[in-house]
């Protein structure tokens, strides 16, 4: 198949036309991905996550700049809550190609999160793939916030930096009561800010909470604060140090943590695909019989049924007696 | 059913035990919500977000005593996301409990997000549904964050209140790039703070854009922007008005507005319901085969297959053949 070479082979127009078809869900975008999957699992995954106006996008650019001067290609998923009117998206794109736009060595990509219903994680792990296959060697995936999606894609990254900023007292909480066991590395941004001692303090508290109260299997990962301020360029190098640290420690831990961290990405992407791909069939079947969702949606709006039962009578009318069907 | 019986008089002990069991995911808790479904859709459904560190507890709380002194009963639904070890929304419904405990026209919840592949959205508008047939007039359903689903679920409120603080620029860049259009009141919280007029006059300038370039049927709405003190008490009977107003704006536009809103929540519980039930029963049937998920994940992680032709291979199998089911 022509494309997949040429994907195969960094081809970048190749690329982001493969990367529209899989945001517009074209049915052979899915046959290239299949061809291209055995080309993939050599890229190294970084997750970056944190609320809106932590800066995450100056830190993720000036690493880029260093992984550049390391000799490493990079491809960046910002995953961008996007606006029909403002095409936030798209927009965020333009502004971050104007730093790295004349480096083949960076591929950028910006993914809405528009009306995907669950969506999200199936195709970013895509993007994942695609990137993969291309033959970057790091691949950066840019989250906003602290959604259950969000959460689960950074999760799936070999490192997750958990980046927040001084003085966000009921941010620290907000990490505390959610996410902070999937944080590998947090950073500080900001630190020239007042506040920035205490945050450092109490995320320390909080990491050593962590590792008393955590067992897991193999020796146990104590999670870096790293102060940075990313608009002066300052704490880059030790955010860079961190990241070979932890990878260095998740390829001498293999059986324990490295397999375990590719396990939980090939089992959300797998849960993502099938998901889609149910619903997706069960759905064009039911329009094909006239029952198109905006009707079945009606009649749960006006009480004619629940809509529980009127899953169940779709379920039970798409899948397969599971009796008759074993002996 | 006794249980709907019990539920539908507002039986506390009965109403926290169909949430556990929806939560568990315990078969019956379905059977009971068929029951309970003819008796919803009469509770107002306020929607509260934004990022962590804005207040929106704090706002939820004062209004919830603005409610209260109006004679409505409210339930409150906290989705936080969750920890392991430090048991964050068990955590948060503690010591929100304290301000509520006694009165028994509050009945307050909090739902993980954890490991639920996509079910958070589901989970939520089933406990709307059990809130509302226990008789609450109003329900309140409060998200951290701009994550995918957590947008979603706010956005299917009558009402969505969308709260940011001064002083976070970027926050503000974010609210125009993604989740503008899903606020139907705006509120700058902390507002004594530095910058406050400042965030004011951004998100007016951010409402008139969004005036300008949306164009739907009806009337438009103007989404107001109040400034509060919630920690001083200061602003909330300004919101509460402004949720009046908004109520009755949907009430006088029931035809183009109301029934939307209606149309938008009965179709993303359904959804979510449909996927859910298709999954589940799906990776049931391979697991009575012997390939559990672990066993196909696997595959995936060595690359003896990939995610997207697995997934054919179970739909192929599982879904009944379309063209020998027609005519």
């Amino acid at each position: 198949m022509d494309i997949v070479q040429k994907i195969l082979d960094g081809d970048i127009r190749a690329v982001a036309r493969l990367m529209r078809d899989i945001d517009d869900e074209i049915p052979s975008a899915k046959e290239v991905l299949k061809e291209l999957y055995p080309h993939t699992g050599k890229a190294y995954v970084i997750g970056f996550t944190g609320s809106p106006g932590v800066g995450k996008s100056t830190l993720v650019d000036r690493l880029v700049d260093k992984l550049r001067a390391e000799g490493k290609t990079v491809g960046i998923l910002a995953i961008d809550p996007t606006s029909p009117f403002t095409g936030g998206a798209i927009l965020g794109d333009r502004i971050r190609m104007q730093r790295h736009f004349l480096d083949p060595g960076v591929f950028i990509r910006s993914l809405a999160t528009r009306g995907h219903f669950g969506g999200l994680t199936r195709s970013t792990h895509d993007m994942i793939d695609v990137l993969d296959a291309m033959g970057k060697d790091v691949i950066i995936v840019e989250t906003v916030g602290v959604g259950q999606d969000e959460i689960e894609i950074a999760h799936t990254a070999h490192t997750t930096v958990l980046v927040t900023v001084p003085g966000m007292g009921d941010e620290v909480q907000a990490i505390k009561a959610g996410i902070m066991e999937i944080g590998d590395i947090f950073v500080v941004n900001k630190s020239d800010r007042e506040g920035s001692r205490k945050t450092v303090r109490e995320l320390r508290n909080l990491v050593e909470l962590g590792l008393r109260r955590h067992k897991t299997e193999g020796p146990p990962w104590e999670p870096p604060i790293i102060q940075t301020v990313a608009s002066k360029n300052k704490g880059i190098d030790e955010l860079y140090e961190a990241i070979i640290k932890h990878q260095k420690y998740l390829f001498d831990n293999k059986a324990t943590k490295l397999e375990q961290v590719l396990y939980d990405r090939a089992k959300l992407h797998f849960i993502g695909i099938l998901r889609d791909q149910l619903f997706n069939t069960v759905i064009e079947r039911a329009r094909e019989r006239g029952e198109d969702l905006d009707l079945l949606v009606s009649k749960i709006v006006h009480r004619d049924v629940d809509p529980y039962s009127l899953a169940n009578e779709l379920v039970e009318r798409e899948l397969v007696n599971s009796k008759s069907k074993e002996k």
